[in-house]
């Protein structure tokens, strides 16, 4: 037995990227009947501050949730600017993107994790709160979201 | 607002393809911070009575399961029998296979998914219960799994 990296095991988010939004949300509201929620635009730049492999990147993405009892799910319709969401779009197609654990003291976490041979990929702030992803895809063989509210 | 269409949309198992699942067991145990659990052997064939596509299939495959608080993780090592575990390794490389749901009344609901556009793509039996995966892709950008224990 280890410590655990992020000091939870709890998976509370999947997150999954897709072309049509609208589209995808109708098809999850008609599957489990539910009512399809309105999707909202992360953030803006200013707000946002997101960092894509070190850089400022000016993208954005549209969010919509669906709460499956257990966890959220997170559909991702990103937008055009250099983003994980958009490269792994691009290369992977629509699909699971990510699997999210909320965490405690993110720039440790962050520190802990490129330490243990996962880097940072991208980061960003929202209102009460802020992520990353973290690439453990060769270890873990999905990519991790960290989430941090105040 | 439709009818759920499973009856329940709590999510109780991701499963993830993987090419060694001693290698991937170990890395999320190390991780996780969990001790790495044993995989095991799916049933032989005559227990299983595994169809995939509408066949007979001697496939199975190595498992491993972690319990991630709010769900269990699964690890699926494949072995090379025709199966939508094989294929979707060859064809998307490791990664997230399926999210799984509990049911009761399998044959209704493979029949309800079918009728609303979903094809069965592989079943089989375990001691103790039935599983089904349904190609939900298109709709839900992920496959669905259904478990019905007695």
């Amino acid at each position: 037995m280890t410590t655990n990296l992020l000091g939870n095991n709890v998976i509370t988010q999947i997150g999954l990227l897709v072309n049509d939004i609208e589209r995808t949300s109708q098809a999850y509201a008609n599957f489990f009947g539910m009512d399809k929620p309105n999707w909202f635009w992360t953030d803006t730049p200013d707000v946002a501050q997101t960092e894509y492999l070190g850089n400022a990147s000016e993208a954005r993405a549209k969010l919509a949730f669906f709460d499956m009892g257990s966890l959220q799910l997170e559909l991702i319709e990103p937008d055009h600017h250099p983003s994980t969401w958009r490269l792994s779009l691009d290369e992977n197609g629509e699909g699971v993107h990510h699997i999210a654990f909320g965490i405690k003291g993110m720039k440790e976490k962050i520190a802990v994790l490129e330490g243990a041979g996962m880097p940072l990929l991208q980061k960003g702030e929202y209102t009460g709160g802020r992520y990353a992803y973290i690439d453990s895809f060769k270890e873990l063989k999905v990519l991790i979201e960290l989430l941090e509210n105040d």
